[in-house]
């Protein structure tokens, strides 16, 4: 498929949808190009990194740091890697944050691209140009935001996802229904995770809907002052909670929606939360989990970085219609406990 | 005074020439900025830090690392610093690409300036937006491009520094002189560094015109594809020898000068070397060291990361008339054994 190009900014991105993995010897020049990946993603897929200069990390969240950033680029000096060169980042989203933070500051700064491995890759992770590593407990503490060059899909690379990344990455997909697509929200309400497996074609097309509407979002906020903060619809409470109960991604943005479905039809008169939360349902995800309220206020302020003011707390309208909701930090927690059910 | 403002692609600089320390409270909210400043300056100046939330780093470019990168930022989270606050790094190059760098990866990216407190930081490393850390013996080798938001010059905070550092920052303004404008050659060498030292209004103007013609570079190649590259002249072989013999960083240009001067002379029929050699010596600087060429031409290798092929090196066709010379590391070799009087 030729390359369809979108621009953020100053930069221009070519995204190569439902194509092939050997098509990155027509993008890069092979022999002045480093891949990333990880150990999963290798020995998968052995075959297609023959013959690739390829760097293996160790699989996981827990290694995206700094630690791993440095050990990259040692190893990228030693290959006397140079600022010609290109890397390619070929995995979920820890590897491709990795790559793309690694390829902004090696040399102040060296061409890049990613191979996104994961529904979730696909969808949200490798679009948009954030990128960067955790620091202790606070997730994407250090990055820059930039853009790679290019974003190329090979569908057959989901042949290794175990099923739990696939119900991760259909998490980010009904959240884009919820927040920007009606009528993405009806085509997966009568569909499910099955069929989308069995089905290539309905797959591609869900995986290109998905990556446009981010795409968009995105391009019309690059650095996160208005439509952009849609994005985080589930995430507020969602990030929250994922590590005090080691949640999947999710799983933790699931019941981050469900939640917020509850202050929407609270706070600005939605009415379709039994839909959202049926839908989240049938795609495996969890919805009214118990918490305990008080812990997850207390790391969500340490996330926010905030312990007073207002925060803007992502709400529907509507299913399709996502609102930024400004509200004071005070007001929220009260309001929390009344819907979250308590642990 | 008025700042002027200089754009760089999209970011707009605003400088603050000949100003005071004070003005910084007109320029940022004190309450919600850090300063990053060393223990030199810091204790020299303690009476303008007074008030100001202030980080102080060790001294020298042995701390210019990762893991004070780290620490810093552990220190910002503990402070609460979230994006809407302001860096500033009051010293030389050292604090200035410390606090750039730390500034354009916490939390993806805040606002920052600069206080530059050396002759080098003033005419040379606070302009240019190049920030970043040394990896081992790799210099500047992890780092990206990102302007600051201001330059706030106090020529008053120059009184606590060392006759050496004067001396350093002497070797850029001579070589902005060289390569770019022979006027200023002129004004050089009719008066020397004690002049300067005593004459305010002179050393005021000599500051700005020099900040002004690095500006005036890299506004017209912030990313070095071009003219930028004249900055380099003096210091291909100036930064190969300047770890071997452990010089300061103006007595290794100064040599690289010298014997660039030489090579000119070979390649490009320039004819004012003796100039140039009596002038830098006019300002304490060392010209014709006797080195070890196969030692300082390996490191130049790895310093360009390079093993064949050609390289840019900057020679002089006159006196304030640089240019771009391209040449082969291997006829670069003998010509080097040539002109360098071998240790």
């Amino acid at each position: 498929m030729p390359a369809k190009t979108f621009t953020f900014g100053k930069s221009s991105v070519n995204y190569y949808f439902n194509d092939k993995f050997a098509t990155l010897k027509k993008i890069v020049v092979p022999n002045n190009t480093v891949l990333i990946t990880d150990e999963n993603v290798y020995e998968a897929h052995q075959s297609k990194f023959k013959g690739w200069d390829t760097i293996v990390l160790k699989p996981g969240e827990a290694y995206k740091n700094q630690q791993t950033v440095d050990e990259v680029i040692v190893q990228l000096i030693q290959r006397g890697v140079d600022r010609s060169a290109t890397l390619v980042g070929v995995g979920g989203g820890v590897i491709t944050d990795l790559t793309g933070y690694i390829a902004s500051i090696y040399m102040r700064g060296i061409r890049f691209g990613f191979v996104p491995t994961s529904v979730l890759g696909l969808v949200d992770a490798s679009i948009g140009g954030k990128n960067g590593v955790d620091l202790g407990v606070y997730k994407n503490m250090v990055g820059i935001i930039r853009q790679p060059a290019f974003l190329l899909h090979d569908l057959s690379l989901l042949i290794s996802l175990p099923e739990k990344e696939w119900v991760n990455g259909f998490a980010e997909i009904i959240k884009h229904a919820a927040i920007k697509d009606a009528e993405l929200f009806k085509e997966l309400s009568v569909h499910d995770l099955a069929y989308y497996r069995k089905n290539k074609t309905a797959l591609a097309k869900l995986i290109e809907r998905n990556a446009l509407i981010k795409t968009k979002v995105v391009q019309n906020d690059e650095f996160e002052k208005g439509d952009r903060k849609l994005l985080n619809f589930g995430h507020t409470l969602g990030h929250a909670i994922e590590n005090i109960y080691d949640l999947s991604h999710g799983q933790a943005i699931s019941i981050g929606m469900a939640y917020a479905a509850e202050l929407s039809e609270k706070l600005v008169g939605y009415k379709e939360k039994e839909k959202l939360v049926a839908l989240l349902d049938q795609y495996g995800l969890t919805t009214y989990t118990k918490l305990d309220v008080d812990q997850a206020f207390e790391i969500l302020i340490k996330d926010k970085k905030k312990t007073a003011g207002d925060i803007h707390y992502i709400l529907l309208k509507k299913n399709g219609k996502g609102i930024t909701y400004q509200i004071s930090l005070k007001k929220l927690k009260p309001l929390l406990k009344s819907v979250i059910h308590q642990l």
